[in-house]
């Protein structure tokens, strides 16, 4: 028999990694925020609770799908948290992308009640929640990891069990360390092409295939070059990631000057009123600095 | 009938190059500043030449693969160089990696003596040239990008014609500009996983095949955690190209701070005597910056 699978936090994320839980034929139990999400999950035959502790009181395995640290803190260890509904034996996956100390502080308190705890965190963007094909980078036991994967499996097609506690959280931010710097190469790259006179799309064509490719060169180099802006992931978002890179890598003496580069051009943007973009959107901090035109 | 070719530089790369034109049945001509370089060509059927002049005199078509732009020039144009050799309707195709502005100098030298030139500086290290999968970014008119196609097919598998006359110096610094900041973000995000805790192989299976994936991260990040610094290609080599860079990034007005930041740390790595180790082991200017001990 399937386990029964509360679900909080129905955002961007949380909507389509939810509806793919329900679609492998999974009960699930939800509760979010704003309470009106949660109307076309009960439509389709989900429990709506009351609270997080509520979801946790009707669930085997709690997912947690929240935007940052606190959030996962309030809906884990706060008043109306799981930790006061689950019953021992259950198991918390949170899938958020938060602090890794902080990770492993609240799996320790959960733990201590009984309750076996995994970081999970996503990456691929809100496409990939729809279409079930995030990568998902997972620290904790590895009975807990085979016990979580019938559901995983319903959300996700890379599944990686990284290491103990915390380290699904570290490989995250790692993976986001890797994005915007690469995207920063892209950028330096696509500028200096363009003030050389070279046809951008020549130029992709001509690199991408080799020791100069990358994901976000191949995929948001097109995106640059047609001016479209529109998030696959917002700068505001990858900001709350990156201060969380910043932050650990300052606890673990850890060097990360290029990254550093890049949240501090996002903060321009970002002064410009322009954190809702798309990441990609890089490049017009260096325009700006360079006195090009804006693109449109 | 093939064209004649004659050939100039058997370095590192142009061994490889040469041979893989002789492979396919080209007759070639050639000459190396270091003459011993010439007979294993001699002993298999090649004619040693007495000056690029003389090259030139020998051929139709006169590829240069040397080092820096002051070596094309004094081949190209220098007293006993082949624009005092090579007959009108001659080709020109200089593979080297040279400055665009240069580059653009250079060719209308010889378009003034009827002399065609195309640049066609390559990508993918001397296991390209050996195995003749090099990448080829072609500056220049299509005519003779149509004429050279069969000699430089001998050598290459990414064959693509970007623009005109320097064009393709363009894209090849651009190229450079990706691989060494890509290199960086790999090397940020395995020192922030490292200091983590996280087994460095797990990590990069968990986000390699997604948006924080690259050429550099897949081939190089194994070669990083096996401490093997070999180069595919030096950081006394990425150097000369960096300047380059630089310097046409500075006539242009184009901010590459990633790509400076990356010479910057290739210049703690020279000083310390490592420039003939591979530019994956820019992770070392990085760590040393940590004071983590350095790796072997």
């Amino acid at each position: 028999m399937k386990e029964r699978i509360g679900f909080i936090g129905l955002g961007i994320m949380g909507r389509g990694m939810a509806d793919n839980l329900m679609r492998a034929g999974f009960d699930i139990t939800v509760w979010n925020r704003t309470a009106e999400r949660m109307t076309p999950f009960v439509e389709r035959g989900a429990t709506a609770a009351a609270s997080p502790k509520a979801v946790a009181e009707a669930s085997d395995i709690i997912i947690t799908c929240v935007s940052d640290t606190p959030d996962v803190e309030a809906v884990l260890l706060g008043a109306a948290g799981v930790i006061h509904g689950a019953a021992a034996g259950a198991l918390v996956i949170d899938m958020s992308t938060i602090n890794p100390v902080n990770t492993v502080d609240i799996a320790r308190q959960l733990n201590a009640k009984g309750i076996a705890m995994l970081d999970a965190p996503i990456s691929g963007g809100s496409e990939g929640a729809e279409k079930g094909t995030l990568s998902i980078m997972i620290g904790g036991d590895a009975a807990d990891v085979a016990r979580a994967l019938p559901a995983l499996e319903a959300m996700g097609s890379t599944i990686t069990h990284v290491g103990e506690q915390g380290a699904g959280q570290t490989v995250k931010l790692s993976n986001q360390i890797l994005c915007v710097v690469n995207m920063l190469a892209a950028s330096e790259a696509l500028l200096f092409a363009q003030a050389g006179g070279v046809d951008l799309d020549k130029m992709l064509s001509a690199v991408t295939g080799g020791a100069a490719g990358s994901w976000m060169l191949a995929n948001r180099g097109p995106q640059v070059i047609n001016d479209y802006w529109a998030p696959g992931f917002s700068i505001d978002l990858q900001q709350k990631d990156l201060r969380l890179v910043l932050g650990a890598a300052d606890k673990m003496g850890v060097p990360v000057i290029a990254t550093a580069l890049c949240f501090n051009l996002y903060r321009s943007l970002q002064a410009r009123g322009m954190g809702g973009d798309g990441n990609h959107s890089i490049i017009k901090a260096l325009e700006a600095m360079a006195g090009i035109e804006a693109r449109a």
